[in-house]
């Protein structure tokens, strides 16, 4: 079975203008991201959800504290391993150590997987690497992984201004953690000579999707100026409602306002380019959640006539949160299938530095096109990307396999400095 | 068959202890060259040639105009391109165009098939690139190779203080050409905004070996104390000879003295190290050569005993100039062989800027232990690595692949560093 999925579309309208456009426009690109990333350090690390629609391509998600680093193909391992020893030129030359903060409370043996994947990448980049978890109640603790590999958490612990796991300091702490609860206070006023990456601003405590998507608004705005595009090609339309108390039935007006007004803009545009789709926007918690409280909404009428049941799922967000900001995205359809069962494959790309270094499918069965592929409870498989995305082909057709992986590629790289902004604008200098 | 030589030796010495010496160090290591590229830039470039005896593991030329590109493992090209864009970075981040100035009057289609496949390299990486030949005879041409690609060459230019082919103008001219012939007027002067790499004055017109492994003595000098190792197992000693005229049957005794001191030490270590083996030495012209006037020599009074014949063949290198300073170098055995004839396997490693991105074996059936696998004429097959070099394994024993491949790449970093430190003494700041 082919290893890269069908894009399939009965469109003809602007069906490969992306792919073509990134194609003829390659050294263009790649020399603004050069200067972009000369502005702006790139994070650590990331991953980035995207959508493709054919006629669009564009990102859903970005996460600074990516998982699933073991759905990447094995073979990409000395492409992460480069990536990483650039990171830390980038961040602190002189380190010999670095300490990983992984999620807490998590026994899941994906997530124990990539862990280990990540502690792997850098310790073959020549860094000795302990995880410290910052799980108040538990003390050091060890999984068997099914790959055989070992997975030891130790207690991170305070010393003066230092993050320490018993006598191992380090230059470098890496967060693997996306801080939804509160942020905890052994990350507070640490010293400035050991690093903390990316930085505990961006944990989903403070952060917000809509200030990311502002910032990817901007970035996809100049970006397309260059490739003479229309931005709304890469960029999914976006409102944010404040104030939203499901429980209470509080603030509906103003999120049925936005959902019309969201869809109101995609029908302007299916009109535009003649697409025969219906629209649909996504509602989600503005606070990071992993696609918890996650809506698909087609009609305004739909968020009037919540049942109790789905109201009191929008009101909690991971780690127990209530849900106030709501982020009203354009939805974008996902028309990559796989297999003879057409399922449904979303691609997720990884970097680290400002490198693109390898992604997979979320490869789903039981869902539609128009769904959210990233839900609690969801199960998808893994399909690694067995291309690199970074070896376009001028002499190929733009939606070859090689091309298709570039566009993605390079809209993940979009995707990533509008997160090195948003860490450039939370962090002081 | 397996894709990595066996290293056969009856030695129990020292063997492995190399490998497990860097192992245990890694972090050390990498550390260590991190702050080395921080004091002194990479290379745009370079290809070292190592022999490893077993007991000991050693660079015995430094190519910083390298050819063979396409003797590479494909599956590294993204590790290329990644290292290519650091190149880049370092050298001119706002470049958008690339001139490569290839060898002198060839036709030779493994060397145009590897300057394909540096073009297609940096392509990838987002410039755009054209080949400026500077045969002053010869006007544009085109040779289809035979992996389909098209080789143009055009006419290199000057216009005022710059390097052009017709209107394309770049901001970094990549040089593949050794220069052994004088170096041509045509590369004199050019404005320092536009970066030749390598510079002009590391060619073998101006370069000599001796100078080169004087500073790979020093850094395998301090590299061996930081690890704790004798210097020699990773060092091959040399001595150099000057005016010497083969034809006139001057400075015979010189090199024969020098011979006999390098013998001698060679004896030294072998009797400390209770190897039992015959030492050679190596000696050839101290300008770059590509194994032209190479000579294996067991005892001094071979270099008496030259016949007409062969002191005419030693006196003329490279591009017809006539060889006067000789480097008598330590011979280091290759116990690497492949295959059920124990086919004779000398590693080549491949370095961009300052990562390794992969190797081949030089794998020949006619040669010996004691010969250099890199002679004029001579035939060889490519046996490209499996592995990247840069993924030691720590749970894995010190002589498993992957850890050899490690060996392999922290000595080529060290000649690499070498080059390095020999560009910045040769070159103005």
């Amino acid at each position: 079975m082919s290893a890269v999925p069908n894009l399939t579309t009965a469109l003809t309208g602007p069906l490969q203008e992306i792919e073509a456009h990134f194609l003829s426009n390659q050294t263009e690109i790649e020399h603004w991201f050069r200067s972009q990333w000369m502005e702006t350090q790139a994070p650590f690390y990331g991953s980035v959800d995207l959508r493709n629609a054919g006629f669009k391509l564009a990102p859903v998600d970005t996460n600074l504290f990516p998982a699933g680093f073991n759905n990447l193909n094995p073979a990409f391992m000395p492409l992460c391993v480069l990536a990483v020893q650039a990171a830390i030129e980038h961040l602190c030359p002189k380190a010999r150590r670095l300490i990983i903060i992984p999620e807490s409370h998590t026994r899941n043996l994906f997530y124990l997987e990539s862990l280990a994947t990540i502690r792997e990448i850098i310790e073959k980049a020549g860094l000795q690497v302990r995880i410290g978890h910052i799980d108040p109640e538990a003390d050091d603790r060890t999984v068997e992984l099914p790959s055989g590999r070992t997975m030891l958490q130790e207690k991170l612990e305070r010393r003066d201004n230092h993050l320490v796991i018993k006598d191992f300091e380090s230059c470098i702490v890496l967060l693997n953690n996306d801080l939804s609860d509160d942020r905890p206070a052994i990350l507070d006023g640490i010293d400035p000579d050991q690093a903390i990456a990316p930085p505990p601003a961006m944990g989903w405590s403070n952060r917000l999707k809509s200030d990311h998507f502002a910032h990817y608004k901007r970035v996809a705005a100049e970006f397309s100026e260059m490739v003479e595009i229309d931005p709304w090609l890469i960029d999914p339309h976006f409102r944010r409602c404040g104030k939203i108390d499901f429980k209470a039935r509080e603030g509906e007006d103003c999120l049925a306002d936005n959902v019309n007004d969201v869809l109101d803009f995609i029908r302007g545009k299916y009109r535009e380019y003649g697409i025969d789709e219906e629209p649909f926007v996504i509602a989600k918690a503005d606070s990071g959640t992993y696609g918890m409280n996650i809506m698909t909404v087609r009609d305004a009428a739909q968020i009037r006539e919540l049942n109790r049941k789905q109201r009191n799922k929008m009101a909690r967000g991971k780690g127990g949160s209530t849900v106030t900001d709501v982020l009203v995205q354009e939805g974008v359809f996902t028309f990559e299938t796989w297999g003879d069962q057409n399922a449904i494959a979303e691609p997720v790309i990884y970097m680290i530095d400002h490198s693109v270094v390898g992604g997979f499918y979320r490869v789903h069965t039981k869902r539609g096109v128009n769904e959210n592929l990233n839900a609690p409870g969801m199960h998808f498989e893994p399909l690694a990307f067995a291309d690199s995305c970074t070896l376009p082909d001028q002499a190929a057709a733009p939606d070859a396999a090689p091309n298709r992986f570039y566009a993605y590629g390079v809209v993940a790289r979009l995707a990533l400095l509008a997160a090195a902004r948003e860490i450039h604008s939370l962090t002081p200098a």
